[in-house]
């Protein structure tokens, strides 16, 4: 049975617990997460994941999707919150709030969860600080079929807005998970599985190499890249050319390339034929 | 001979005149655009550019980069102004400014300054609002050895110190033009030129389209795409698969991976051959 409620103070425990989620220290603490605007919201309850909480505007246009959220939430059991506009601005931070935003329960990210074979690409990234570069890659993982995303060392948190807005959707869809690199490695060697760095150095084209499924594509840190160590230990260093004066491309946009020369060559599933000819 | 002044009051109007041109119709009325950083400034100097006014911490720790900077802003004739650490945090908007911001002048951005012919490839965005994506597109042109980013109708600001951060000095190094569709057609009509659309809907796959240089790679708006009138105007409508739930990728994502495409089909000069074979 589901709970609805209607909050019409700033100060009730509710709009508290929500402002808080904007913070990593109380997303870790409740386990929770926050995902605003009707599409996010939407694109979750496609892939099958729904909020704990759906919070409203009571002001809001009524919208047939809307209504087929609620209708699912309700179902589901969970709780139906209803504030003002102005409460809202207050939960999301902005001064024109989607109308309306939900709280979802923080998905496991350990790697013990993520079936390697389930997928041809695996996005890698290490160390990437901008939330909006994660959620990006997110997107693109999904835009290629990847598995998922593996997040090495200590990265910014997948579960913040900024990283979810970017995602566009894709953190439902995508598996995530989280490790040091000394848990990665072992748990990479333990099963098939090409790593692949995408490297400052190494003169290997990124168009020429041999890609193999599952293929673990690894990005570096946005102004550091890789650490050499980190390097020596994959199975490939591919480079994309540079033909200006910079050295490096945005981490983003660097594995969205990777990712899209490894489609074209392997196809997004294990099983299923490349839709490209080989190269 | 250069003019310098060290600035001890928040009041000062040079101060006054820095924090101004974080907003657009400030830098639109001075002509005038800011970039900070040491790194960003030592771009802009390796690339022929320097600023007008070069703004400095008085506690700055002392860096060989920036001493080079110095003399070179001496030696043009321009201004150089020492602040205190608290008054250039209030000009850079951070807590934890970077110790050196430059001042300068907006470069040309109309058409007629564009010569196509420079390079093989050319990146062109319609209605891009964030000016992350356009700072990373300006980013990955200079990676794919574009001739330089032009936007179509109202897109975000370049000269934004977002901007300018995420383009990592290729704002020194890219063309940027800017123009309405209606002038953009007739002068990319009035000479060599193919109009290729990033398209949501065409079944061309990006890979297998015929690309000739110099290409023009056309991307739309983060949310909208291309309008169906202007994809009908170009000459190849080419499309990136999209595998998973998305229909889109991200919009610098978008340009970067068809501007690969298109660097190892035609190579980054006009003139050059390319260093890859042809697909």
């Amino acid at each position: 049975m589901a709970v609805r409620r209607t909050i019409t103070g700033f100060s009730n425990p509710t709009v508290k617990f929500l402002r808080s989620l904007r913070e990593k220290k109380h997303r870790r603490r409740e386990g929770k997460f926050l995902a605003e605007g009707l599409r996010l919201l939407t694109d979750a309850r496609e892939s099958g994941v729904l909020p704990e909480m759906l919070v409203m505007a009571s002001g809001r246009a009524s919208h047939p999707l809307l209504a087929e959220l609620e209708d699912a939430v309700a179902a589901a059991g969970g709780e139906i919150v209803e504030m003002d506009e102005d409460i809202l601005a207050k939960v999301t931070g902005k001064d024109n709030p989607q109308a309306v935003a939900g709280v979802f329960a923080e998905f496991d990210t350990r790697l013990t969860g993520v079936d390697r074979n389930a997928a041809s690409i695996w996005l890698v990234a290490q160390a990437l600080r901008d939330p909006g570069n994660l959620g990006t890659m997110l997107r693109t993982g999904d835009a290629v079929g990847a598995g998922g995303l593996i997040l090495i060392d200590d990265c910014a948190d997948p579960f913040s807005v900024e990283a979810v807005r970017a995602s566009m959707g894709a953190i439902f869809t995508q598996r995530l998970a989280a490790a040091r690199w000394d848990e990665f490695l072992p748990w990479l060697r333990s099963g098939p599985g090409q790593l692949v760095a995408a490297s400052l150095r190494e003169p290997t084209d990124y168009r020429s190499a041999a890609y193999k499924a599952p293929c673990f594509l690894l990005v570096g840190n946005e102004s550091q890249g890789l650490p050499d160590t980190y390097e020596a230990e994959c199975d490939l260093r591919v480079t994309i050319p540079m033909m200006g004066r910079a050295d490096s491309l945005n981490a983003a946009v660097a594995g969205a390339v990777l990712a899209y020369e490894a489609l074209a060559r392997l196809g997004s599933s294990t099983t299923e034929e490349s839709s490209y000819s080989a190269a």
